[in-house]
């Protein structure tokens, strides 16, 4: 039996869903099938319903990935390796997960852009702090957003065209950036 | 009144909100009161409902959207002047809508990627289309593709933080790779 407390498999069963099919799609239902929990618990755990857990998964999911990428980051020697290891590690992802695993919040940071502005927010705030941490690395703000576009856009093309060649292009030209 | 034939006013209500916010968050009743249509007409032009609905809008949105951007592109001098039009264009046009107009397909992308095959299909058609077209002025196929990462990536970073530097940032990563 899976001893993870409840509130936490509810938002771990959230993030996986948001990031493959969006935040309309997915229904609290599913939510909470998934995460083995009764019904009921979902509203215990988050009062404010499925926006209040949409903020957490982003806010945390955010934190989650962040940790994640700049671990892959950090263990290389020079910043082209470091770089190159990113999109290596993202391509990788696409391929083992069937391209059902990429970036965990932009799905959900598309479709609540002009509808939820407190959802809006805590996407932008994650999107801040990966550039802040990525700008410490680089040295220089304006690269670190490019970077970050790139491997962005990657994750749509390839989830699209099932295909890590958008994201070995977007990793060339992120190189040629440096 | 509108004299605009009911199946075109149909596809671009729908084209519209897919825009802003997403696929599974439209509606069809949504659709045809902005559409100014029966909601019987909805079924009439696109027996295949909301599916049917979505795939002409991913495909006749992707063309619209391809035909704007090459007009731009065209009309510039050099290739280093076209780059910046295209994404300079695309900072104006977030602005002008409040960061609610930006790539016609993308949020239904990373919606339908991992949930339609369908649609999934028509979304990579669009995309390979636009590789294309940009493989064409650009004369290599590795650099389309990463200038076309680098301008979807960054559609989600402005809208996201309803600011342009992101698109600002890209383009610099763009005109650098060139």
């Amino acid at each position: 039996m899976d001893k993870t407390p409840t509130r936490e498999r509810i938002l771990v069963a959230t993030a996986e869903l948001f990031r493959r099919r969006g935040y309309a799609a997915t229904g609290l239902k599913t939510v909470v099938a998934r995460a083995g929990a009764p019904f009921g618990s979902l509203y215990h755990h988050f009062p404010g319903g499925k926006q209040q857990l949409a903020e957490e998964v982003i806010r945390t999911a955010g934190a989650f990935f962040q940790a994640l990428v700049t671990a892959v980051y950090d263990e290389q020697a020079t910043t082209e390796e470091a770089v190159r290891a990113v999109f290596t590690g993202a391509a990788a992802t696409l391929e083992a997960t069937d391209y059902q695993d990429a970036c965990p919040i932009a799905a959900i940071a598309l479709e609540v852009a002009s509808t939820d502005d407190v959802l809006r927010r805590a996407t932008a705030d994650v999107f801040e702090q990966w550039t802040a941490a990525l700008t410490e690395r680089l040295g220089d703000r304006d690269r670190a957003l490019a970077v970050l576009c790139a491997l962005e856009g990657a994750f749509v093309l390839c989830r699209a065209r099932r295909s890590t060649e958008p994201m070995h292009a977007a990793a060339r030209l992120a190189l040629a950036g440096l």
